[in-house]
């Protein structure tokens, strides 16, 4: 690639250097790199939140991005740090799950996981506390220089997977969680587009939610319904959202992320 | 253009996948494209403060920058996608009026309307909640890659104006509005600087805003009154702001958007 | 350079257009620019805190990066204009303190400072209310063009500094201040890790901070402690920092910047 890119999902925030201090080390090694941020505004220590938002940015990046996501409560400890090479895309993070689910939406056939110890590709003197910067950065970086992944550390085959929350039948419900709030207040949960047709749900939808009950009706647009009135829609991530027109579901209804959602099937 | 640029406006905030799925996409059509962020934070929802934003904004690009647009309240609904070619500078984004008061601004001489319907610059599939990844993003990166905006669809006329308040004249009185307050607590109004010329006010300014009555200095800069002393500004958009040196004018006042502002004229 | 840099460091925030504005100026004068964004949320006039972000991001960028920094609240009277080259970078913005820490460290030989008064590179009608954008943007965008800093004003010799606290020893103690809490919550001292060494403070600290005392072990990563728990470190800037585990310091011993912290040495 002319311009490589390396993508940024990170739980620093953006009013210290931090972040900067990671495209200050990529550029100084390859100043062709274009860097991305997905986001780094993950709630902080939260690495299910940094899954779920990485493997929901990458499909939409060229073949050949190199995407860092770092959210690692456990930095300075002894969790590995990763490259998973997928068909597509790169990965570089934590061994905690923070890349596990997108690298394994992006791995049509397989991926190669690489253990990095290879110190020739960190900066000379590596902190305790920051290692997107001493590691992680370095490594992306060198990556895009055509270094193969090998070169890093050792092949392995097992890591750490975030927990998601599963979807579960049960008698006349679906039961579900919350798996993100966005900004919007919009409320996403587990549920596929698939599920639901499966469940045969087409039209109504009677959903509890904590101790909520209430019926939406399952919309094309938001504006399908009157301004502040609640809806159900498949979102853009294909999974299931209550929404509010105009307004932010999750204050209306008062709900958080890992919330249980059931949905009557009949 | 080597490098094209392409910006972008939205009330998407900074915490979700979002922006960087645009991105994304737009790099995945021409990885060239230098894409600048005019700001995510437009309140949600709201297009006349959209509309402000990349109206102040867009002047400052260089010749053949596009600019993308999106507060989209009707997203899924039937309002129209548009390309608006001014002489210096491209529009994209949906008929609401995000988009009007930037070109308008832009437009010397005319301007052409365009209604983008072709799905050949659109993803292949396309969600009712997020035409900014699906529609905006992938139309604007194919018209940086030699496409002419009447490829897109066909050619209109009329589009949708913001909602945006005009100052007045009575007996003793210029009537205004407050249009934007700025993260320092600036407070903008709709007055501009030939306007006070013209109601010949040189040096103090008695105003009313909201109940307060207040006279205070037309300075040449905020440090020319004491620390948290309010005073009157020809701000850098060439409007009249409301300031309080090193301190917020919005907070002190207690004021806030679309309120009325009226200055005596003796 | 091929790509040359300039990194931007403000206390404008994102949701206004100023940021933006100031990267279309910068683009417009050279369209091969990469522009990073250290942050643009330091404190709304913070200068101390703008010196501090800058000085610490900028040893990570390549040579011959240009850094711009502007908390100024006194834009628009006398404080003059500025550019400093060091050996390795260049800094651009107010005479106020807010390039001196960065520059002072940067400098392994000597400086030279220009009061930048030359029209010529600045926009063409210069507001008294954003230089960012009038002044400092252009500046640094002319200077990615081969101008050299003599061009654009007289050479100086004396800059204000930054209002930094020093440490003291006094009887039993090491007197400091904290000079930044980071987003995570982390207390950041103004201790340097040769100072501890030297009192031969290697594994337990007593610390006193507002009228809370505490002790805390000296550790190599955040997870050597419990959850929750405090702990004593050596963070990435090689200061020495008080966190807690997965949680915010800050808030759990109630303490802001500039307050005093004192360590007993014996």
């Amino acid at each position: 690639m002319l311009r490589p890119i390396i993508t940024l999902t990170t739980d620093f925030g953006l009013r210290d250097p931090y972040v900067s201090e990671m495209k200050g080390v990529i550029l100084a090694i390859n100043p062709k790199v274009v860097i991305v941020d997905i986001t780094h505004q993950v709630d902080k220590f939260d690495v299910v939140m940094g899954a779920y938002t990485l493997a929901s940015a990458c499909p939409y990046f060229p073949e050949g991005t190199i995407h860092v996501a770092i959210v690692d409560p456990g930095v300075g400890t002894k969790r590995r740090p990763l490259i998973i090479q997928t068909e597509k895309s790169c990965f570089v993070g934590p061994d905690n799950g923070v890349l596990a689910l997108a690298a394994k939406n992006m791995a049509i056939d397989k991926m190669s996981i690489y253990h990095v110890t290879n110190r020739e590709f960190m900066l000379p003197s590596v902190s305790n506390t920051f290692h997107g910067r001493d590691i992680f950065a370095p490594v992306a970086a060198y990556l895009t220089t055509g270094r193969s992944p090998f070169e890093f550390g050792k092949e392995i085959h097992r890591i750490m997977s975030p927990d998601f929350s599963k979807t579960m039948k049960r008698k006349n419900l679906l039961e579900g969680r919350i798996i993100h709030i966005d900004d919007f207040g919009n409320i996403i949960t587990n549920f596929t587009a698939k599920e639901l047709e499966n469940a045969k749900i087409q039209n109504k939808l009677r959903v509890k939610i904590g101790q909520v009950k209430l019926t939406v009706k399952l919309c094309k647009a938001y504006g399908d319904v009157r301004k502040q009135q609640p809806l159900a829609i498949i979102g853009s991530n294909n999974l299931l959202e209550i929404s509010v027109n105009r307004g932010s579901a999750a204050q209306k209804l008062n709900v958080h992320v890992g919330n249980k959602i059931s949905i009557y099937t009949r």
